[in-house]
């Protein structure tokens, strides 16, 4: 089973005075990959709030910082998607200097469960997304 | 007419590589003290999003970074409402250190108006926040 | 033991499109606890970058979000630090809405080292911080 | 004189509870587009801030918020930019949805002046930045 992989640019905006990036903004890093996942697959989170009325929400973070990115580094950043029970999507996801995958910067692995986008009660996955899940 | 003044504290999140505050996170605090000019009035704009439906949207912005604001400086932010038109309000607003209210760092000034919540089309401003407008 | 607490407001900064607290801003909410137990001890982080030359990075952080937070939520957020080796701090955190301390929104256990500000390798804790940890 | 332009994608962390992108966000947008028309010249912020030692501050800032963006949009930012002095660059920047261009979302005038890197005093525009200056 591949990863899928998303590229992200360093920029101001992510960095902090420390000279590198803030620890809270890998969180977006890895958010941006697992929705590309899914428009990769055709499926836009807009349209999925719309109908069928579905969002995800993380419940579990679980993350390790190992080596700082920094202003102007390409990232490349992994996502790989798994069932976790009738509501919940567990991902595992990495980061790295673009080129250089051996040298992991940040991992993180993720459950996320789907909600009711009004209700914000747990839903079963809509077949849309079930489908494109190993 | 004197401003309303409110606090903010400079975290590592606000800051960026080159070791100052990064240019768009002003936008953050000048808000925050609108929100919170609302709120010494008793005004929730999570309240006023609900009844009477209605949020308000910046359509013009102009700012002049004066000084940088650094890692654990302790700002003080002013805001100073006029009406604009039907359904517009005019703030003009300040940051400083605290203490040192002769040094701005920053100063905007913001034109915001009243938008329908869910419609976003212009609507009157509710009389709850027209009244306390100068 | 008592955990420091800190408060903090939901600004629209905070949310998302979910109408919620964005899942990376609860690091920043918890961020703002930690330095400001520092501060409370008399620690500037500015003042320790510059001497004794030392910054602290996360390299561990688990975190389940429990309940969403609200625009205009008043925040409570928790700090309990405990020494981890030479270099370490864990902090054990939580957030609730100010007054409600029974319904735990978030709770994260983070890990913490002591870095070089500008080498960024590990350096054995300062004594003033040392200091002050339980 | 054509503008350079730079794409982005709405996400998750540019929103906020109104459904729309925070305001604040489109001051990333922008400073990406200025960061990606010097990448395309060769030109790193992070190499220029170690040699010859500058970085480039915004000093004023004027905007108009014209339609909102929203979540999964992908959006097109330009970036025109023109000397201003011996230190300074004057970009016109404007947002608008990929294929839409006959409808600006956001459009600014921003004046940046280069600074030197610790003295954050201004500095002549360095020779390779000058020189890709229309």
């Amino acid at each position: 089973m591949t990863a899928f992989v998303w590229p992200a640019r360093v920029y101001w905006e992510d960095t902090d005075a420390g000279g590198v990036v803030y620890y809270a903004n890998y969180l977006r890093y890895i958010e941006r990959a697992r929705g590309e996942w899914l428009r990769q697959h055709g499926l836009s989170q807009r349209a999925l709030a719309a109908d069928p009325g579905v969002l995800f929400a993380v419940v579990t973070l679980e993350a390790h910082y190992r080596r700082p990115a920094r202003l102007d580094d390409l990232l490349a950043i992994s996502c790989l998607p798994s069932r976790e029970g009738a509501a919940g999507i567990r991902f595992e996801q990495q980061i790295w200097v673009e080129g250089q995958p051996d040298e992991i910067l940040f991992d993180a692995r993720v459950h996320a469960v789907c909600l009711g986008a009004t209700s914000f009660k747990p839903r079963r996955l809509p077949p849309q997304v079930s489908k494109v899940l190993p």
